[in-house]
């Protein structure tokens, strides 16, 4: 679905239709500064084709414009460069990507979503700096990467607290069982990561080498944004590993506690049972029996040897 | 096995005898666009020495090519191109590799499979594209090894697969060994590793600087496919060793409720063994004993107390 | 809030008023050698931007600057350097970081702090080095960030000392439960990583590229500082991983203790009650029961076997 | 000691006396083409040191090759090359390395064998293949070194075996105790990486630079099986590490099932103990025990609950 | 304090004076092949800036100098380089290190030890190589540096003495607590590195870039010592993490062994009592107890009943 294609004169925006020949002729009518966006959301093969032939777009690209399983990269055409990168939105500890493939040519940008959150917010950005930028696709393209990665960082951020969540889980005096979802964190940080990386060398190249010289320093801007995340991921990914080895330590001291007080529970009622065992034997010579208060002071020393071993136990800790 | 020796002119196949003079022939017969496609299975050392001589094959690459223990790589010869490449398959928690050692000569192609699938729908792709390729091997090349490498993300996506069913065996409340599995999901992705890895640095370096300009595309494309299928083993490592400390966890957890369970029901039943021991004492003045009214009284006792403690335990968790 | 504004004139300060105005008129009556330092603390975007006019800053440097969510890192823009570091501060097991953002132009300093502590003792230190470096910013800029390195490895050492704690806490004899404080500082060590680490690299490369020749063995000087806070960063890691498995390891030992102690306990209860339970057993024909001395006989053979089993136990170490 | 001294001219052999005399005359009458191979095991230093002279050995490379402590490695002298290398072999879950120096001038050959195997089976490999190579010392030293690498790959294919037995000891049903085998098995491969890797990188820029262009081919040849014995030996360190790890969880699995039946056998037998206890007591109006058929209900009460309680646990899996 | 200071002459030694007046005259008068060596021990500020201004030291290096708490380092100054290293000590699970600082000029060599053994042994070693090498101060400087480095292998092969030491223990069936002296060695192995590892890189430069062309092959000598010490060092690392890792596997086989024990001494003793209990019962019509052979039939009955429990246990490994 064809959702925008505009021409922007030295900034300022003129919608055109989106058939193949009035782009044929948009393209055409182009000045030096012009240039033309396009926006196509879950493209059809069709849709995609009739665009690809006036805007003279590699085959293969088109293709792995159209797949929507790329890796993020960047790769350099003869004609255009072509970029695939990915929105990354996180709820309920799950993180979900969606596709956007990026077609930067000399005159024109053409992005490619596949599903996921609109760029209409990118587009607004773009016009608003297209004036103080050099006016041409870079400086389209630099609004809607940047709006991209933005978002990677809020995203770290929000996998951050849910980190923190845990180890609060992990640390409380609470019993918990938290490995579920600290495999699960470690599971979404895994594809948030797969998500980042890969994009972060293209990206320094891009900005270090390809980008024209007055667009360097903002997309080193997303370059240093992308290593951000990128720190962000792997400390996550740190604090994960470490919080799943101090949640096995925090068990390990559960089961200690409850061993110990196996014990001492077992020792408190093993000496009533041993004692009374004593006195139900039935030796004929046994003359507690036949004391008056034999019963009560048996009784007595029972309950003074419960309570002497308890109050030992709750000193040391054992209950 | 000779499976197929083939003459492509312009795009157009001509099947052709492959006996040596044959092979001399077709090869001297060879326009500037034309080229010769050979292929063999399972090759005897004479059937592959009868081929070496005509296309000058370097003797180590030929002794490569019938070891079929070869790393994967991709070496240039003064007159050549070899390139070891393992076709990957993945069934019930196993992998298996086969190899295919292929020779890319300036006017031939020349694959020799050891065992594994056939590469005839490679062939067909291959025939079907040639018209739009530079006319050479190149392409020819192209067809085979993509065919492959496509297959390295469906294994990898099996492999994914299998990891998520252990994640749910783990994580599921039912008590489960899972070690054994996980383990041998990691051998597995070990050799799935060693079939890939090796091949990332020599093809990218292929698509980048040896292959020729307009194929270059084609061979990043490739390049593209082992860094996912790549990330994915990568990923999939990660997950297998964190899915080994969490069943850790798990497993800690588990002896921890049973440990409580043991404390509980070892308290629960000592309760009415030292009640009892206390009146099977054989004092002559133990004045509950001839109460009407004690042994209903004792066992109403015994009863509350030990429903006192159920509950208790019940309320905390620990039974 | 402009802290201080002032113009060395050859290793001389002339304090300056801080408006526009004020600015340019100095800027354009320094001399070759002469320079301008500004200061600022939580700036305001207006301050900023008042300052931004007349050295020709960056738009998005002074968009960084005024963030305070920077990546460390160096960058060169057309007419300055830009710079953002982090003061480190630590105590109570907690690492406070404050971000410095520093613009080095030809003829001007401009340092905006974040919070944190005041940089006043490396404007001092900088005055009384001036008349032996280069009289320049570089000289400058170099105190201001050497103060802030130096720091690092007073942190390094604090922190190494408190892992020295946890150590001595994870094996002295009494019990403790430290994965909590382990796994505290495991995370300030990664927060403190995160402001060390991404400046190694550039600061680095300026020392041995960008900076003024004779300069160099200075910032040389920094970066060999930054490579020591790094290497106890990454010795602090280690140890603490280590601390933690070590830990576990100390917990296993204990509970093997308490398991063995809860087995000898059982035992030497177990055999009173299995004795006595014998003669409280109610057969007719008893022969021990109507012998005079039965009963001591049988508390001395009881008293007899606890003692032997205990002493047994006690030599083995189980108790 | 002095093993062999042949001249070689045209790929013809023909031993020499190996006195110093005899080894300058030897050197004076070598053609372009001829060459000296030289044989020595287990050294003395006059033996070499009388050697050194004619061939213009370089001191610090004579000293190495008496130590027998190199690390292996390839460096290049001004006169000659030196080369350190172990041979390896494995029998008994114990890695053996006996070291080889060599000495590759541009008209001799000269091995220094520390203990070990013989390396007469390459110098017959060498004699054999002298023909078809550029006739020259090059030759002699593909062929000691391929016989010694190739046998690296034996030696890994026998570790492999040996931790598939190990694999099989730890997810056997039966009980065993792996950790020292596994740990054995892991030191060993330490040492085996430690004769192996320091080869890899001085191997492979010799294949690619430093050997002369004919040979090349066949040292990128060891090359390659350097880097399979090396990826060899990463994964059986992995697959060790990963046995050691599902150890521990087998070593978990088994203590939660003895605590489960602990659990169990304690229940079955409180039962008949507090039943009993109960009816042990001594009250005055305990009607049940007046009952004819009091004590054999009782009896079978208790038989009934334990068999109950026995068939629950039996079905849950705890017995 | 100065220890020693002398020029040397064609490898003569000639005692001079220590004052700067002296010094001055010293170099002044020294000819192109002749050098002055000067050895300090424990400096103060004094000493040192008495000597650096004759030898025209950077004050930079003076300062590392005199703090001795250096990252071990060579730098290039203008007029000298500069060459930070520690001598490395053994003892009683204890590493200790000094602080060797050194520069090297055109015609001298200075070196500023801070405590630690005498480089006394070093000055001897090169006053006796002095004649074989190129007659200059870079000779002095390899024997100290190759008297310092050697030592670092004979401190790895005591770690490694000690490491066996600790594995024999862990693997013994005595049970010991080795997780501290495991700790304690990967703490000092952690010490070693940082003084071994920061300097391999830049001695490899040394070695092949910055050395004179003769003197190549010694440091060459050196860089390949410091990488077996490394390695030595890599592979005790990891020898201690798997130590402690069958450490933990160990003491879960204890554990299992323990819990078996605790499960048969419970059953076996479990037996009488459950039976005598029910011979302790009060019920009226109990047959058994009246008859004549009924005390000793159930006594007979318990111990056989125990005796099998015991064997049984006793086959399968429990008790």
């Amino acid at each position: 679905m064809i959702i925008d294609c505009a021409v922007y004169r030295d900034g300022v925006r003129e919608t055109t239709p989106d058939d193949s020949a009035a782009l044929d002729a948009a393209l055409a009518g182009l000045g030096t500064d012009d240039f033309l966006w396009i926006g196509i959301a879950n493209p059809t093969s069709d849709e995609l084709h009739r665009i690809a032939g006036p805007l003279s777009l590699h085959p293969l690209a088109v293709e792995d414009a159209l797949e929507a399983h790329q890796r993020p990269k960047i790769e350099k055409y003869e004609d255009h460069t072509f970029m695939s990168i990915r929105t990354v939105s996180y709820s309920d500890d799950d993180i979900t990507t969606h596709e956007v493939n990026i077609f930067l040519g000399p005159n024109y940008l053409l992005t490619v979503r596949h599903g996921g959150p609109e760029l209409h917010g990118a587009r607004k950005a773009a016009e608003s700096m297209i004036e103080h930028l050099s006016h041409g696709p870079t400086a389209a393209l630099y609004a809607v990467v940047d709006s991209i990665v933005d978002h990677y960082e809020d995203v770290a951020t929000e996998l951050e607290t849910d980190v923190q969540e845990v180890e609060s889980s992990v640390f409380s005096a609470q019993r918990s069982n938290d490995s579920t979802r600290i495999y699960r964190l470690k599971r979404e940080t895994l594809e948030f990561r797969r998500a980042v990386m890969p994009l972060r060398e293209p990206v320094h190249r891009f900005a270090t080498v390809s980008a024209p010289e007055r667009a360097r320093p903002y997309f080193r801007d997303i370059s240093d944004h992308l290593s951000r995340a990128a720190e962000s991921i792997d400390s996550i990914d740190h604090l994960l590993d470490n919080a799943l080895n101090a949640h096995l330590a925090q068990l390990s001291v559960q089961q200690n506690e409850d061993m110990r007080k196996l014990t001492a529970g077992a020792t408190i009622f093993a000496v009533p049972t041993a004692i009374a065992g004593v006195y139900g034997m039935n030796f004929e010579h046994m003359p507690e029996l036949s004391w008056t208060y034999g019963y009560p002071a048996c009784l007595a020393v029972i309950g003074a040897l419960c309570l002497y071993i308890y109050s030992r136990f709750k000193r040391s800790g054992w209950l």
